[in-house]
């Protein structure tokens, strides 16, 4: 698995617009009839007007009050994370989410699950890629989505997912993690970035950030310290991707320049 | 699970010293008659000449060259741990872990181990108790020791045998961890001095110090580096449970004055 994350490569897909049948099915304006000769002096805005400068578009999904979808678009506003937030969805109606999406003016859309209650069913499924596939996102970013993906999901963005767990995996996979650190008793846990595949918590790694684990923590203040960890490093993380300098060897995550 | 082990603890040992067996076993020097009245002015250095201070004892094991033993060894010398070695022991007659103790002119003794590859076998057990128990050890501290401890030995000293392992447990647990965690692409890794219990490296955990894993690291890099957080980390631990500071509750190992 090495998939090519880096914006430079979303280009590829705008190198020969002659053409293509998204452009009647996501209803956009077709673009300007140019030889491929122009393009090799003006690629790429011809072709997707909605994808100015080739910005690396991301799809969030969420299931709670989106402190990390928060994290990252203040971080996107403040110039930090070379990438746009391309649509959020939520599998939950009422979530913050969807309202702090809205707030800020971008995309923003519930999808009914389906009638599974840890997962979606097989058109929630088909309908939450559609969306992704329809908004152009290079890099699915699950903040807080609380169903686990399948395999025609994860099929569509192989190795384009990206998830925040709230411990040192492969320590405390699975629900509760912060809990569980807790009652282990371990002095150190923190939070991890990884790619998603089709095991719980299992995908390689791409960040990873300590907090300290305090004599007289409960798992309420001890959840709080992490989420103000996830909040520096989901950041740092989708940057990284954003800007093309990592790439995955094996289960290793490594930076292309190192 | 809830084991006192500080300094002080030991004092109640030597409260009224009439008569004990150990004396003539040990062959050590018949202590003054002296009556209890006077033991409350001059308590312990009549009892056992060479528990001088009542210092905390300690019994080392160890199958290689002794780099923790050295480190624990060396924060003694240096007044940082409230400590005393007693008795340094090892299941291999060439480790360098006995060549150091007798250059610090420590008692040094290899066990023969018996016909087992990873456990001691009986007889092996007994020996290593009887010598751990001969030389009046308050911990038995596990430094690179490569033989499974088991119910007899555990028994003997329920609550008084740490470990120190070159990860951040629960991740990692058993043989060559740092190229486990290697293997497996975190980003932090570290180690952990813990409680020994039946389980492998499973018990409750005293203290943890990560180590950051970096792109162009080896197996060997990585070792080095947790290696050398093992240094700091293990006589702290140490230091701490000598003087009575760390209480256990269940799993969690925390400071008695928080």
């Amino acid at each position: 698995m090495s998939p090519d994350l880096s914006g430079d490569q979303s280009q590829h897909v705008v190198a020969f617009p002659i053409f293509h049948p998204r452009w009647l099915r996501l209803g956009r304006a077709v673009p300007f009839v140019v030889s491929p000769s122009i393009l090799l002096f003006f690629p790429g805005p011809f072709c997707y007007p909605d994808r100015v400068n080739n910005a690396f578009r991301l799809g969030v999904l969420g299931s709670g009050k989106g402190s990390n979808f928060a994290a990252i678009a203040d971080a996107i506003a403040a110039g930090k994370v070379p990438a746009q937030i391309a649509i959020v969805l939520s599998d939950m109606e009422t979530a913050g989410i969807l309202a702090g999406a809205r707030e800020r003016k971008l995309a923003a859309q519930f999808v009914p699950p389906g009638k599974f209650r840890t997962k979606l069913d097989e058109d929630a499924e088909r309908a939450f890629v559609s969306a992704l596939q329809s908004a152009q996102v290079d890099l699915v970013v699950l903040a807080g989505f609380m169903r686990v993906l399948k395999g025609d999901f994860l099929r569509a963005f192989e190795g384009r997912i990206i998830n925040i767990h709230p411990s040192l995996l492969p320590s405390f996979p699975g629900l509760d993690a912060w809990k569980q650190a807790l009652d282990h008793g371990v002095k150190v846990t923190g939070c991890t970035v990884h790619f998603v595949d089709a095991g719980v918590d299992a995908g390689p790694i791409i960040g990873q950030q300590t907090v300290p684990v305090l004599d007289n923590d409960t798992p309420e203040t001890l959840h709080q310290r992490i989420h103000a960890a996830e909040h520096r490093l989901y950041p740092e993380c989708v940057a990284a991707i954003a800007r093309g300098e990592i790439s995955v060897q094996g289960r290793r995550v490594v930076r292309k320049m190192s």
